[in-house]
């Protein structure tokens, strides 16, 4: 087997075999196949696509080419959920806790920030003490003990992944649905769980500029999850605007602890609700309604809430910061946004609010930026809101003064107004089932 | 300007610019950009193709990426010849002196053979002395003095266009007309002639295996010639049989010796004459039937075997060999093949051949392989003729025996007999002017 022939086959628009993409993979990872064959591979991919086979088969091969995670030493069910990624995103924060009140097990590895999304191990290592480079025994301690446990990436998980998702970044191959969809689903495969719920974001500030693509996307995964021997769904929700209303890591942390405390109604909430419940569907083998229902018990009994202070506590955090949110570290600067007319908020742009949040020291432009976890945005007013000359629709948070010129430019360009008010887009675009 | 955007235009669909094209060859040929982002703009490029204007742009910048010819110390008309690769193509040995007998300046670089297609210049060095590897100022003075010289590649003549080359072969993105014809001009233009006639072939012998195929290539070389401002017409020409009769170095040397001594017609000496005839139309404005008439008067009248003589002791060639090709070293071995049945020659595969006569030491498998200059194959039977069993078909010839076995099974299967005759293809099946 030769990769010139594998590359020319998929060139003239036929499906590789299994043996070809097993032969790609292994060869790749182990350096026999260069780096210029596997972009011309890759670009092929791009423009000719792959079928579901090829796809499924391409995932599990990523997969097994590095650490499985072997969770059999945890009793129950599984439960995983990925983002792909959004401005504000705080739903591991809420979703995980509710689902492991609900006696799902959450072993989750989450990832850090970066450009213009954040990450969920940032936002848990803002709490102080809190320990997301737990050890294998410790993790698989932790869930059997608590339910839940949430920890960065360890391990050499899909390293076939981690280079050719590397040489695409490099080779603008990155936009292949079917590439996508295998990287993120290698992962998750890897990562071991036995329920994976997947939110998939579209609009500006999402990889997915449209609910259609967004669309693709997830059914691709789900079939790959499928292909795979998963239970898997696929919720489309919009991120044109931010979810919630703050931005930057303490920020986040903040609001997803009043949500959890106050279970009060938002367009957070709601994505939240509906993450957790397809969730529960996938556990449990109940209707939506009931498990939607069993959702919204344990957010507004707080037993959802107890079960992120038991989270904090096991994973080393400063269960006094959560219980008293006033004592986290603020930044030294505060700098009012104000409302430049009369009328309606039209949009939000997400991307750009995320990349002013970025500016502030909230983000990292590249992966060895240091993160300011008291840096960001809270944003008073969002997409639809009326909002009078001079009101304040946000603020910005910085420990550097010298930030808010940049970032300020940046955050208002974002902000459309408009004399009338704006139609509302549905908060969830689809399931997919 | 930034490759990645550059190779994301392209994989879009979208033109791209001069400025962005004459980026790619000048940061690719300097190492900014990568082989893995270049291979996949070659992909890109292979998929989506390029436009007319995209192709004259890459084709120049690659001709300028090294050394440019210059012959402006030659008075006179410079032409130049290419033929894009056959099995017993032996046709610059012939045209080179008849043109230059009618007053052209024949300034040439050749290449050597590799796989099935041999090579001008290890031709000419399987005559004894013969020198390819002048200096730029004898080379010059050569031509000045007798209107002819044939050298090897020297210089660094289009750098770009032999890495590029190189990796495209690596990738599977070599088999793209604009590429191809791109790699070709480049050099070509980087040559410096004043006209140039293309001899594109077609057949299982040649790069090309449909005339229509050939065809689109030569018009994009012509397109890109006229571009770049030179005088440039296509010959296409057959390749599903290989061309004369003898095929190997000193072989093919004394068919190309009988025919400028004899003016004999044959398949060769047609495809010669149109080559030839071509030329002197783009070098001094006259009428084809014009310029075909002065090309067989020179070819039969011996003033162009005299330039051949010529040119033979201007680069230090044993012109006694010339006068007398029976004293051309000889293989040890010689064998027969014989007609299997009665009937009719369908096909004689030009590939298969060309590949027999490499087995046999005539050519080169790799770039390190040593050419045996009196291997090879002279043909006494081609496509169309009538045969007897038993009657003898071919001689192959080696130095070494044991080449025979694996060379004569190659070369049989070569043949295809039938019971009926085959019709007669075109030779030329098309000019593109």
């Amino acid at each position: 087997m030769r990769i010139y022939d594998i590359i020319a086959k998929k060139r003239d628009g036929y499906e590789l075999s299994d043996e070809e993409i097993a032969f790609f993979v292994k060869n790749y990872v182990s350096g026999e196949i260069k780096d210029y064959q596997a972009s011309a591979l890759m670009m092929a991919i791009y423009l000719n696509g792959m079928t579901d086979r090829e796809t499924v088969t391409l995932t599990l091969e990523m997969a097994q080419s590095g650490d499985m995670l072997d969770l059999t030493a945890i009793d129950g069910v599984k439960v995983d959920k990925h983002s792909t990624g959004g401005v504000g995103d705080k739903t591991t924060l809420i979703v995980a806790p509710i689902v492991a009140a609900l006696g799902c097990k959450v072993a989750k590895m989450s990832g850090r920030g970066l450009g213009h999304t954040g990450g969920t191990v940032d936002k848990l290592e803002s709490i102080d003490g809190f320990n997301v480079a737990l050890s294998p025994e410790e993790f698989i301690r932790t869930v059997n003990k608590t339910g839940i446990c949430v920890v960065g990436q360890t391990g050499n998980l899909a390293p076939a992944d981690k280079k050719i998702y590397a040489l695409r970044d490099a080779t603008a191959t990155v936009g292949s649905i079917p590439l996508i969809a295998s990287s993120i689903m290698s992962k998750k495969l890897a990562a071991g769980s036995d329920c994976i719920v997947l939110d998939v974001k579209y609009g500006s500030g999402a990889f997915m500029k449209t609910p259609e693509d967004a669309l693709l996307l997830a059914e691709k995964m789900v079939t790959i999850g499928k292909g795979a021997g998963k239970r898997v769904r696929a919720v489309i929700s919009d991120m044109d605007t931010p979810l919630g209303k703050n931005i930057g890591n303490i920020l986040e942390v903040k609001e997803a602890v009043e949500i959890l405390r106050s279970g009060e109604d938002s367009d957070l909430t709601q994505v939240c609700i509906a993450l957790a419940a397809n969730i529960i569907v996938l556990a449990f083998g109940i209707e939506y309604n009931e498990a939607e229902s069993k959702v919204c018990t344990v957010l507004k009994n707080g037993e959802a809430y107890g079960k992120f202070l038991e989270m904090v506590k096991a994973q080393g955090g400063d269960v006094s910061l959560i219980e008293n949110t006033v004592n986290f570290r603020k930044a030294k600067y505060r700098k009012e946004m104000l409302s430049p007319a009369d009328g309606f908020i039209l949009a939000t742009d997400a991307e750009k609010i995320g990349s002013a949040s970025v500016v502030l020291g909230a983000g990292r432009a590249t992966k060895d930026d240091i993160i300011d976890y008291t840096a960001g945005i809270i944003l008073h007013k969002k997409t639809g809101n009326k909002v009078q000359k001079g009101e304040v629709i946000a603020e910005l948070f910085a420990d550097d003064e010298g930030r808010f010129a940049s970032a300020e430019e940046m955050f208002m360009s974002g902000f459309i107004f408009s004399e009338k008010e704006a139609e509302r887009k549905p908060l969830i675009y689809k399931v997919v089932e």
